[in-house]
């Protein structure tokens, strides 16, 4: 038995315990071998990585140190007496491993799965191991049924309406902040809309990162409930509603490792709509050479697999393949984008009008669901309530109701131009890359960072006008944007 | 810039950095966020996953904390000067994502990848994810291309001599300990056998766990090689000597996610035997239901991998496919399979038959590449020396070149019988299940630890008699292996 003894360590989101090396009658060699242990005292239980204590003073004899997440994960109080044992690997690393080996996986599998993972059962390692096995194949049947096993294990909201609608892109194209104006028309027409975000996995910024900028975005079910009971809407970061807690875990590996496949994509985003409660979805994705899907052929594939997944889950969808040749606006990361937004909500006459244009498209087709509107004016009833400032209006009391941030973050005071090195017309953007030099910036971490784009497709160019400026907030986060822009720009021109 | 000071927390394997929360200028969650972070100072510079400090007595403003393998790998005093900065994920990623995505990938990417992890610039998840890809499948030409490049990172140790031999056996059943017993009767015939063995993969004993149980087996490459001038032979842990640090290090990750393709397979052996350099191999592939190797086919393709594999390498190889129905001798676990090898070595009447013949074929089998040896006498030669004695007197003579082992372990005092269920004839033992209930009382890490068959194929049993026993030096150790134990013995009984 060990007394429990909170070590002021934050790891995150690893789960660490601490033993001095010479405590007696176990083996703290041994244990570490094993790397994983498991405390528990009666049904409290948890998993942690173990380190070994060589500083006498940290630790007395008889005690285990818990780092912060180990600590509040366990839930109980310093000096409370624990057993110790070799963490027995979770049941389902098994399924995982006939996984790796080749085979498909049955429903119960995949739950057991997502259920070992959401109980922080899984090491990195071993989410990495299920991810990357996943990713070399994966059935229509296991895609739904991991959509199923991520919306079982969190929270489920219900809304007392018959229609509830949502919007989501699939991502990979800079600047496409959508959201922040389909939400608002949409809930100043007056459907229901709870529009719930991740924050950035790959891109410069989510829309969670984005709508930081100007309000709070963290609720939790019961906030979030009553935001939308009065404004019928609410633009907020999914995380502590813990819609699907497993998927949260998940995308902590895809993150650095940039897994980004279509059955992951589709159980991520339908386990979360499912789980939220939505009854109608638009979806857009966006095709293009260097954007998340890069063929129509494949767009299809895509857009299929989204139909089968949500028509056996009872969820309407209307999948819309948009132009994803090149960013979208001209911010890219958090205060750039938001920056964006505000201005065609505003009716600014120099907003992008890219921005508006595909606002609007998306917007008019979720108005669509609505049984009350004629088939097909949705896109003229989403330009009414922008151009009448309805749209604005309700933006306003959106951002009133989450809360305004009083300290809004600014533009990263930091700042470098990449110039043309030739005269030519822009003939395309990478978006892929363009989003590795908003990152690398600082983007989505620090809000001000990011790339404002000054010139478009299209747009005629003369050597040494600028193409983009870089923002950053550290010089560190400067340098590398600039050193991979000076070696690829992302731009090209032609004569 | 940071301060180094030095953490007394040992993380192995990874190296961890602590920062305080609130320390200026950098935002910890920033990094934290990315969880690596990259320190240097001019040409010494390291990985780290970041921990945060909440405790301010620990770190002062301005410090940064090494643990114990960050400070040791860095290698610079406390109190030296460095910088900090997101660590930059290693450029080769993007060949594992290739990889990931379906691609074969080229020499180059493969050895940049190599290199990458054996300077420790992969986290385990990144590791994780290589070796999935790798999973789902391998070209023979990336098999060669991994072969070489882990070679070519460790060190390579070279011998004078025209034939330097050894055998080496993939695995998977378990008390098959025979390299101990090979090793002196080739050594005794005067050929030269320096062999190096990891530690357990995902048995429950490797040949050097249990020849550390009867002597050191830790040496350096300068100390390996003056124990072969003086005794022809050694018995050594591979790890010191540093022949495939990448190797070791994927084997980290292969171990607890019990990955053990063909390719990875012969890549990693292949690499070791490149390293060492050995000219000729005898190759030892088990084939049974419940081996690695379960058919003759599959045992085909990889005696043509390891063929294909060895002559790029001009390395001779000869693969001799063995029975692997069942373990092999009575005792699983160091201490027991030590008791087995010394009870063949000295001629005791009760030694395990099965063990000595094994031994003895594959001992002939590596004589048989001795030149001066009559074709086909190999077999006969390698009895002649074991009947003689002159084995155990080499390996005698090992030992103490070695250093023999002043506290040997002895058999783990608690144990437990597990009884036959009803009458009958053994029909079958599965190697998998009984290597799974060894590894459960805690072999390799309790040298002890492990299980001492009592009865063998083909033995007739009466409900109520032993059919094995465990052994644990722990409480836990002793449940958790009879709790699966319990569940299914492993033996399969006929009337």
């Amino acid at each position: 038995m060990f007394r429990i003894r909170s070590v002021a360590i934050d790891t995150f989101p690893e789960n660490t315990a601490y033993l001095p090396r010479n405590d007696s009658g176990y083996g703290a060699e041994q244990f570490q071998a094993l790397r994983k242990i498991e405390i528990c005292r009666g049904e409290s239980s948890i998993l942690a990585t173990l380190a070994i204590m060589d500083d006498e003073h940290l630790l007395q004899r008889g005690e285990i140190g818990l780092g912060e997440q180990a600590f509040r994960r366990l839930g109980l109080p310093e000096g409370t007496e624990v057993s110790i044992a070799q963490a027995k690997p979770p049941a389902s690393l098994d399924a995982v491993r006939r996984k790796i080996g080749g085979n498909s996986l049955t429903d119960a599998e995949i739950a057991a799965i997502i259920r070992d993972v959401a109980r922080h059962h899984y090491s990195p390692m071993e989410i990495a191991a299920f991810l990357v096995a996943c990713a070399a194949f994966m059935t229509t049947d296991e895609t739904l049924a991991l959509t199923r096993a991520m919306a079982d294990v969190g929270t489920r909201l219900t809304w007392d309406a018959p229609l509830v609608v949502d919007k989501h892109c699939i991502g990979g194209i800079p600047g496409n902040r959508t959201s922040m104006i389909v939400v608002p028309i949409v809930a100043a027409h007056g459907l229901i809309i709870p529009k719930t975000s991740s924050r950035a996995i790959t891109s410069p910024s989510g829309t969670a990162d984005t709508m930081e900028v100007l309000a709070n975005v963290d609720f939790s079910a019961e906030r979030l409930q009553a935001i939308v009971a009065q404004e019928n809407a609410v633009l907020a970061w999914g995380g502590r509603v813990n819609l699907s807690p497993a998927d949260d875990i998940l995308i902590s590996v895809e993150r650095p490792l940039r897994i980004d496949t279509f059955e992951q994509m589709v159980a991520s985003i339908m386990s979360k709509k499912l789980a939220a409660g939505s009854t109608h979805l638009v979806i857009d994705i966006p095709v293009g050479p260097s954007a998340k899907v890069r063929s129509q052929g494949e767009a299809v594939r895509l857009r299929k697999l989204f139909e089968h997944v949500a028509a056996q889950l009872d969820i309407v969808v209307d999948v819309v393949l948009t132009d994803g040749s090149q960013p979208i606006g001209r911010g890219i990361g958090p205060v750039l984008e938001a920056r964006d937004v505000m201005a065609v909500l505003r009716g600014d006459p120099d907003a992008p009008a890219d921005l508006r244009d595909r606002a609007l498209l998306l917007a008019g087709r979720v108005l669509d669901f609505d049984p009350a509107l004629p088939g097909g004016e949705g896109r003229q009833r989403a330009e009414e309530l922008l151009d009448s400032g309805a749209a604005l209006a309700a933006m306003e009391r959106l951002i009133a109701a989450q809360g305004a941030r009083t300290d809004p973050p600014a533009i990263g005071p930091l700042s470098h131009e990449v110039l043309a090195l030739r005269d030519g017309r822009i003939t395309a953007i990478d978006c892929h890359l363009i989003a590795r030099i908003a990152r690398l910036a600082g983007a989505p971490m620090e809000k001000g960072a990011g790339i404002d784009l000054l010139r478009k497709v299209g747009d005629p160019v003369q050597r040494g006008e600028p193409l983009y400026r870089i923002h950053a907030t550290s010089q560190t986060g400067l340098g590398f944007a600039c050193e991979l822009a000076s070696e690829a720009s992302g731009y090209s021109l032609a004569s």
